[in-house]
């Protein structure tokens, strides 16, 4: 099925208008015609191929809700007409501890992502969400119970929303947690919203003074200005749990040292530049340790969008043509987006 | 009570004799006479100040055994004639979550060492275990179940046993478990042996071909030379949990690229100059953790004791007399000591 999508021919050319191959919907796959997509910085990186390793033509995309056209015979989950979401996951080996334990995210053999992973459908390499149309096996398709007229707003919850809610989840988070979430942008204001509903106590750090009232509204109990020492000494030794969305280099030593005895700072971005090397001290004398999270698994995906469904959670959005990509890209690497670029696929038409 | 010991009058002189006073035991207190004293490289950078922040005259020594020979009339716990030992820790608020949570290393308003720490008694700094007899509050000093001839390879129980022993059990370490013990020192050998005792599969890890054999003997299931790319690939993705006894500078991707999903790192030294920046890429794509670990809590110390008593744990030691300290701490530098220098305190008479 020839299907219209945005992608890249080349690490320095555009976006722009590109048909792609669909496959036929397999017994076991629901094919899906996308609604919406919402844009992460992994897409800019890989059709830059900053990170190296890029295919092309690259179409990037793991943000993706749409409605459910097809279904193969053997599919269970899901039926034509079912609202869906599908997110940085398309498939994994099924068959190692990790997927065994419903973290398909940690593949022992290597997940599939949902563009630039390994398939055997044209060209070689999967294509994501800048385009009308998905299939995926059905194991990689979520379930959304948002009302439908914030469809848009769900897209990000696919990768921003999970990728803070599972460290929340796992270094459990809850009523009497202090919580950090470092960095507001499109991965750390869905962390103040999900740390908010669980009912901790959200602490959001930011750079900048003028963010502290958008920080409270999204739901932040306090807001601390990490450039003034005075307001991070104030929370020395307080925290459980400090999620860390800032992905460029910075001092994990100011986040460490707020950390309670047996408290975790967790890093979900790498760095270009690596972050300075931190301070050992600070980890052994309060048994603190510095982790890292990647995105979650598909049925901790389900809970998190069943968990916000119910919280009358979204993403805050702007939302886009497909043409305005590249200028949304440019824009996103000033963070000068309140908090998430989402395509309206319907313009890629 | 005038009691002699070894102690420095500056940063820049040998131990030599000298005399300082205990007090007389309080209504908690009880007073040992010492037999033995274990020599941690904590002593050698106190002493030296290497850390800075020493006082002098400094007396260090923070693994001590020997015998009740009186106790304060409130004492419960300990009569004349117990065979008893001292470790890291001779005081602490008693009130704060860490204290109560019987983790007094973490006290939050900070522990009182056994050497260099702050105390009413003169000089106004605590003296430790290099001496002929010290007085303590019941509630840090520990029984010793050991037969009497294991007493003097019980003394490093009391720094080097716990601060592998309490990391071990915080993360775990049982049956089914496959755990790494990084440098087979003082520290380390400590930690092959309670791991193995605590029936997990252990891996030692260390720079020399040569210590081979040694470790295997110490109960190590598996040697890795870590100098060797081939043998450490072989682990990859493999260990529960590694315990990283070396404080000087090195790669700590080499040993994280080793866990499992899930896995820590726990460091227990700090080096003098910083390890380089981990990968945080290492940590993010396995749910991995560098954390660190401070000795153990009074509580925990008896249990490693007893644990050790009922298992026929001791430290492989040499032991010295106390004239040759500095000679043994210069052979200590050079990692020359199987696999711990022991002062038999009769000497300082």
């Amino acid at each position: 099925m020839t299907t219209k999508a945005y992608g890249a021919h080349a690490a320095d050319k555009p976006l722009e208008p590109i048909a792609i191959e669909r496959r036929a919907p397999g017994a076991r796959d629901v094919q899906v015609d996308i609604a919406y997509c919402g844009v992460c910085h992994s897409d800019l990186h890989t059709v830059r191929s900053e990170w190296g390793g890029t295919r092309y033509p690259c179409v990037p995309g793991h943000e993706i809700v749409g409605e459910v056209t097809a279904v193969g015979g053997d599919v269970k989950g899901f039926k034509v007409g079912d609202t869906v979401g599908v997110g940085c996951l398309v498939g994994s080996c099924q068959r190692c501890a990790s997927c065994a334990d419903g973290l398909e995210q940690y593949c022992e053999n290597g997940f599939v992502g949902t563009y630039n992973g390994p398939t055997r459908d044209a060209p070689g390499h999967t294509l994501g969400g800048y385009s009308q149309r998905i299939v995926v096996d059905e194991k990689f398709v979520l379930k959304i119970r948002h009302p439908k007229e914030q469809l848009a707003a769900v897209a990000p919850l696919l990768c921003a929303g999970i990728t803070t809610y599972s460290p929340l989840k796992h270094w459990n988070v809850g009523p009497g947690k202090k919580v950090g979430i470092v960095g507001i942008g499109g991965l750390g204001h869905m962390g103040v919203k999900i740390a908010h509903a669980m009912g901790a106590h959200v602490v959001a750090f930011t750079t900048s003074e003028g963010k502290r009232q958008d920080a409270l509204q999204l739901g932040a109990d306090e807001v601390v200005v990490s450039r003034d020492d005075k307001q991070m000494r104030a929370h020395r030794g307080s925290f459980d749990l400090i999620l860390d969305t800032v992905a460029a280099s910075h001092s994990l030593d100011a986040y460490s040292e707020l950390l309670k005895r047996d408290g975790t700072l967790v890093l979900v971005g790498v760095p270009e530049h690596a972050h300075p090397s931190p301070n050992v001290a600070n980890l052994i004398f309060k048994r603190r340790a510095i982790a890292g999270s990647l995105i979650g698994g598909i049925a901790e995906t389900q809970e998190m969008l069943d968990f916000c469904a119910d919280k009358g959670i979204v993403s805050d959005i702007e939302m886009i043509p497909a043409q305005k990509i590249d200028e949304a890209y440019d824009r996103m690497v000033r963070s000068d987006v309140k908090y998430r670029f989402v395509i309206d696929i319907a313009t890629v038409a």
